[in-house]
């Protein structure tokens, strides 16, 4: 084996795996399956290769492989590469949407900085069959490669009222609102103070029901905000309404 | 038959269709074969029904159904329900992505209120058939749903130096550039002068060729910016340029 590092080989370019177990110097990981299946069958690892790992809380470390048989390695760690931060503090409320796959929305939110994701069911929510074991995975694999050094918690389904009377106070809720009378979302953002944090929350297939909708714009924390004149699939306004608050608010700035 | 235009149905509450024909009133336009299947057998539309149609050009049209028969129907423009507008001048221009459906891009990017959308083939571009008769469909059926009263045009596949040296001189070029270096897209936006119309470059799975970036960065058009510290598909930076651009300098302002 290679002793000097810079010389062994980085698995893929910069393959980064998420590991939920404490990561120092030395740490020995022992990889889920799914992760040494694609460690050793796809990418071929071999002992000495390298990876990054993260688990949301000890930063990326620089890991070798090591204790190759042929059904198992473990990823010994060597040196942090990047020290932990948390990111900005942004949750994603949102009525799940048939048609769109949930990985999608949980992938693009990913990437796009979102701290936790929220499946709300409302009274016109068709899709109520939520897999959130399914979208933790999704939200893992896209962390892994969108450099993030945190994984978006996806939290329990709520209904609408348990959402709304469990919202922290002072967290800003950015209630993307079809019915109109609310300022641009640029404008909006740009004009609220400060908050502890805040989230987003979007509506399913038909919208919220009146009464819904009264009740979210009556609530103390709600910022209702307009996305232009066209009308929105759910999934894409709450996409929109991710990237302008990353670009007002969050570390786009 | 109702006389009375108030009493007659909305087909499926507010179903819009495109139609490429002049709208006026009078004007009988003979439905594409996708619509009548869809009015007749999925909506099951009868005489006096009403539809809306635009044509990108003549505004948005109250229709009636007639002159049903087993196979066939028509549409009668009626009066004109919103005048012709233009919408934003903002195009795309995008490496197509393997593992993303371009129907997906297309979609968002409607609904986002792009007004072209340019396929391009880069060094490094995997997926290079690209359908753009089957995208053209994509972006009818999203204007349809979005309240468009455009289509955004769907170009023919180009080859980035062809992008570059027919892009039009004052159109501006956003550039998502993943190597830094540039002004985070919302300041970038804000402080840019006054342009003919924008457009926005993103890259394929393995991003520019540094040859290619340097290309770009030198193009007087060119307006690098950057898009946070993550690392996102090009679809999702796509998406997330085209809300901050509409946001900062577009019609949701």
């Amino acid at each position: 084996m290679v002793e000097d590092p810079g010389e062994l080989a980085d698995i893929g370019g910069k393959l980064r795996l998420f590991a939920d177990a404490p990561l120092h110097t030395g740490a020995r990981i022992v990889p889920a399956a799914g992760q040494i299946h694609y460690l050793m069958h796809v990418m071929r690892a071999r002992a000495g290769d390298r990876v990054l790992l993260f688990n949301g809380r000890d930063g990326e470390w620089r890991a070798r492989v090591a204790d190759v048989s042929r059904r198992e390695c473990a990823l010994v760690c060597e040196i942090e590469t990047r020290a932990q931060e948390t990111g900005p503090d942004l949750w994603l409320a949102f009525a799940p949407v048939k048609k769109t796959p949930g990985e999608y929305l949980t992938q693009k939110a990913t990437e796009l900085g979102v701290a936790a994701m929220i499946p709300v069911v409302t009274e016109r929510t068709v899709a109520r069959r939520i897999n959130t074991e399914r979208l933790r995975a999704n939200a893992i694999e896209a962390a892994e490669q969108s450099e993030r050094l945190t994984v978006p918690e996806i939290r329990g389904v709520q209904s609408l009222p348990e959402l709304l009377a469990g919202w922290p106070a002072g967290r800003g809720l950015i209630f993307c609102d079809e019915a109109g009378d609310a300022l641009p979302i640029g404008e909006a953002l740009a004009a609220s103070g400060p908050r502890d944090g805040w989230g987003i929350l979007t509506g399913p297939e038909g919208g919220f029901a009146p009464a819904e909708r009264d009740r979210i714009r009556t609530h103390a924390c709600v910022l209702p905000v307009t996305l232009g004149p066209r009308i929105m699939r759910a999934d894409t306004a709450a996409l929109a309404a991710l990237a302008v608050w990353q670009a007002v608010l969050g570390d786009w700035h």
